[in-house]
């Protein structure tokens, strides 16, 4: 194996000791390429130490991150650098592992498909079509937390959406061309998309305290992988880390990916405004010629445009990416955040700022309710594509591929382990890369339904439609397409929270200002525009103050949660008393009054 | 003494003894009135264990605080009654102190001042005048934090507000009769009052981690003296205690109190709309007649509304506590909140009301401006009448008969502690009722300068000037007119902040509203209103998204001292991670591996 494989070998052993030694009851596995000589090294860690305690005191997902957790927590003592490897610098303190990553001599590291658990998840998940809500306990033992979460938020937010669309295909089928009636639907767009999100956040307290999350620590973070910078001391831990100075990564942020931001912003209006060019061309030329092939042509544009936009967020995606990494955060969740925060924008401004134009500049529902009908279709039909279709196909070729690759070295060497051919399989699957891509398409289409959907009231019909599809897609991309991703044991859905109650905030004040445009309320205020525009106003205020009220004073977790949680704290609390006692007791040699009652 | 002081005296020796033994480094006193035969007990518990560990170890405050807990700690164990008293039930697990308490044996319970502390503290609080902060750190070790807090934001207040000040006088006297050029001052409130709160969050932040206090957590609070309800399990607890459901007090909340609540608004209206007549009838008045008699008529209106409001506000005060103690809430913590809400809601609007009407419905700047000064002036002269003069006056009344009484007693027996004369002349002063009353009317001086004094910019010096001598008046109060007030371990100023942050977003609001009213503003629209309104508006939303934005950007916990905190996490992490490698060993036989690098 020669000494190439040292360092990685030595503190793998390690690890495999280590795991073995203090255990959990699950399977895992880590996989090592050593790119200069090709060897491949799998080992199979098998810790069963606490299966004596039932198979449920540790759910796979957990044990899987704790496995995570030892392999990203062994650091190094006296090295400078990994052994045959003086390009991987280590320094006292250095994750291994990390450093093996950052140098590409460890390539990758997952976990392996358990085949029984996963036949048994998809079969109860997305096998057969049923009329019953998803297994999430079972998507949480089998994918953590995270993945459950989102899969939950999923369900949530189509079982929601359904009475608005029950709501909706009357309206949308003896409405159609009275599409001013809309202030009703505006209405109950304003009170739904508030009393979701909050009565969401009890739920998903609910589950996360099922799931023994949610009044979980976060632990300390460790620099994140790409993390790169002078060798300094950390101020909170004292150990020896790369530093980055805070001040360098704000200027950086401030002024150039802000700049950058509020420029990919400016091109996307024009782009827009393009659009509407081409948009007014094409009505023309269908008025001056009537035919079926002028009509056609008057759908191009929107058609082109929701194409353009696909393609740009696409674009600006990879630019995101780019300039988060290169502002250098030092810890993960940081990153995350700058990341999220850049796309959604940039997001949200692409999809809505034509219907806000429509809506608002140009005034014109009906042109409003076409661009939504073409926008919110081609997304997507786009979506599915890129999403499920493509990466199936991807994958059915390259397994294909694989399939004969592993026959004709059968043919060669008949003694190679099952499980090594599985490490292979599973190695040359995409890797899933978080509920980022899954939150933001959740997200733009709850701006469409909160924000439109009173103008064009299928769009909540076919958000319901696409969730179903997703779900499945969703399941089947999971369980078959992607490499078992690790288990993120999160509390809630995090800054999504935030995200979506923004939105919800935004369709306040659309659903009143569309109100306020409504020919039946203009009927009202036939003298006078101002008065009009005033007391849209005071209504909106009143919405908004009457909105911030009822967050307050909704609780975030449920009642009996949080007795619940009390009563821990309480029994934790006069744990320690009778702890304290104990000690009082040991040193004062039974001196001591029983000082706590 | 009798036997019907038997149950008191009883866990009173218990508590001395505790005390005595477990320890602090201060000295506190109880007094117990026994009701029936006028007898008084008092008993000084001297601590003094600690001492040994240097007198800073542990402030005044503290120990005061411990001692409390202590007593409040003390529960019935079989006892069915106080002994001697058949009427003051008692159950296992009921607070003795607090029974006793709330049948009346206990009448008074409070720490003694101490004299040397005292003179020191006054000499470097108030009693000289100086250009210099206060003592924050003196008076937390005296008062405890929850005092020290408020005099710093009290203090942190008035120098927010000097640059405001120094703005606002020669804009008073050089452009006093051009009063619609308010535009660039309604700008500058805009932006401080919301910068001012977001640096008082990370400076509170700063003081509460001196004083230890702000990553504090909240013990598992009491039912509070006055609750009442059947004796039941306390879900948390498990101990016998009254329970209510929680139903009948959200009916009680929802079916009478809101109701009240919004009756006395629109009373209040009334009131308002009766004033506004009496205005209007004095100045036809003076118009008719223009003497200097009639002029002063013109004044009287506002006066007596100034009065007739600062009336109304005590009344409703009244009111308000006596519904709050009727809901009949468990916790100290929701009493105080829901009485917060209900005062803070009457306070604001009828303080209020009458400025925004004259603004936004009458928009007559000259007559908003002279309603302001009234106000402003009246109200404050009231207060410090109310709040300073009055209490002072009767304490001297008092304190006089006190020592002719204490005289009288000495021609007779000569013998009496000194102490105990200072426990009967303390006992006799007033009760400080907490900051409550201190933060309301900073709340309205706050609600004045932010909202409307664009308009009258003189009212931040007034309000400067009226917390200068509000820093005296209450330092004297609280050292001399008041009972020594139980220490209270606050790391911020709780709803407090929220309620000056909602002032905040009302002055945005506000603001924008009196710039689009300015005529230098309309000056731009000649031709349309709507244009005007419009713009207004778009600009407010926007304003409001950034001050949000702002607030979420801007971290509430200045980065040193998040560095701190996370250190100390990081270190119990540490700590924790060692003790667990200690079991193992323990329990491994040495066989452990040292897990944890």
């Amino acid at each position: 194996m020669g000494a190439g494989l040292y360092g990685a070998n030595k503190c793998f052993r390690h690890v495999t000791e280590r795991v073995s030694t203090d255990g959990c009851g699950a399977e895992d596995l880590v996989v090592f390429h050593h790119q200069t000589s090709f060897t491949r090294l799998f080992a199979h860690l098998t810790c069963s130490v606490l299966s004596g305690a039932g198979d449920d005191f540790l759910s796979m997902a957990e044990c899987q991150y704790i496995i995570k957790h030892q392999l990203e927590a062994l650091r190094a003592e006296d090295e400078t650098h990994v052994p045959g490897y003086s390009q991987a610098k280590l320094y006292p303190g250095k994750s291994i592992i990390r450093r093996l990553q950052s140098k590409g001599i460890l390539v990758q590291m997952f976990p392996l498909h358990d085949k029984e658990e996963l036949k048994r998840l998809s079969f109860s998940w997305y096998r057969t079509v049923r009329l019953s809500l998803q297994p999430l306990d079972a998507i949480r033992r089998y994918f953590g937390e995270g993945q459950a979460l989102y899969f939950g938020f999923l369900e949530y937010f189509t079982i929601a959406l359904l009475p608005m669309a029950v709501l909706g295909v009357p309206y949308y089928l003896f409405d159609w061309e009275n599409y001013d009636k809309y202030v009703l639907f505006a209405v109950f767009n304003l009170v739904w998309c508030t009393v979701l999100l909050e009565v969401w956040k009890r739920y998903s307290a609910t589950l996360a305290y099922c799931w023994g999350t949610l009044s979980r620590k976060k632990a300390f973070e460790e620099p994140r992988p790409g993390f790169h910078g002078v060798l300094g001391l950390n101020p909170v831990t004292g150990r020896k880390e790369p530093v980055f100075p805070s001040v360098s990564r704000q200027l950086r942020i401030y002024l150039v990916s802000l700049p950058f931001v509020l420029l990919c912003l400016y091109l996307s209006l024009y782009v827009m405004m393009i659009y509407f060019q081409l948009e007014g061309w094409a009505l023309s030329v269908y008025d001056e010629d009537p035919t079926l092939w002028t009509e056609v042509l008057t759908y191009i544009p929107s058609i082109v445009y929701a194409v353009v936009i696909e393609a740009v967020n696409l674009l600006y995606r990879y630019a995101a990416e780019f300039l988060t990494e290169w502002e250098n955060h030092r810890r993960e969740s940081s990153y995350q955040n700058h990341l999220v925060l850049k796309v959604l924008v940039f997001n949200f401004f692409n999809c809505f700022a034509s219907l806000f134009y429509i809506a608002f500049v140009m005034q014109d529902m009906l042109l409003l309710r076409q661009s939504l009908a073409t926008l919110l279709i081609t997304s997507q039909v786009l979506n599915q594509l890129m999403e499920a279709f493509l990466p199936y196909w991807l994958q059915r070729r390259r397994n294909k591929k694989m399939i004969r690759k592993v026959l004709r070295r059968r043919a060669i060497e008949e003694k190679e382990l099952p499980l090594a051919e599985q490490v292979r399989l599973e190695a040359d699957m995409n890797t899933y890369l978080g509920t980022f891509d899954d939150y933001l398409e959740l997200f733009l289409l709850f701006g469409y339904v909160s924000l439109f959907s009173c103008i064009y009231p299928l769009a909540a019909v076919l958000v319901v439609l696409n969730n179903i599809t997703e779900v499945y897609s969703d399941a089947f991309k999971m369980c078959k397409l992607f490499k078992r991703p690790f288990a993120d044991p999160a509390g809630s859905i995090g800054v999504w929270q935030l995200a979506f109650e923004t939105i919800s905030v935004i369709a306040v004040v659309t659903n009143c200002a569309l109100i306020g445009m409504s020919p039946q309320v203009k009927a009202y205020f036939p003298e006078s525009a101002t008065q009009l525009i005033l007391w849209t106003v005071a209504v909106e205020h009143l919405l908004l103050g009457f909105k911030f009220i009822l967050a307050f004073l909704i609780p975030d977790v449920p009642k009996h949660i949080r007795v619940k949680l009390a009563q821990i704290e309480f029994e934790s609390l006069e744990a320690l008393k009778k702890k304290v006692n104990h000690l009082l007791v040991v040193f004062k040699n039974g001196d001591c009054v029983s000082f706590w009652t």
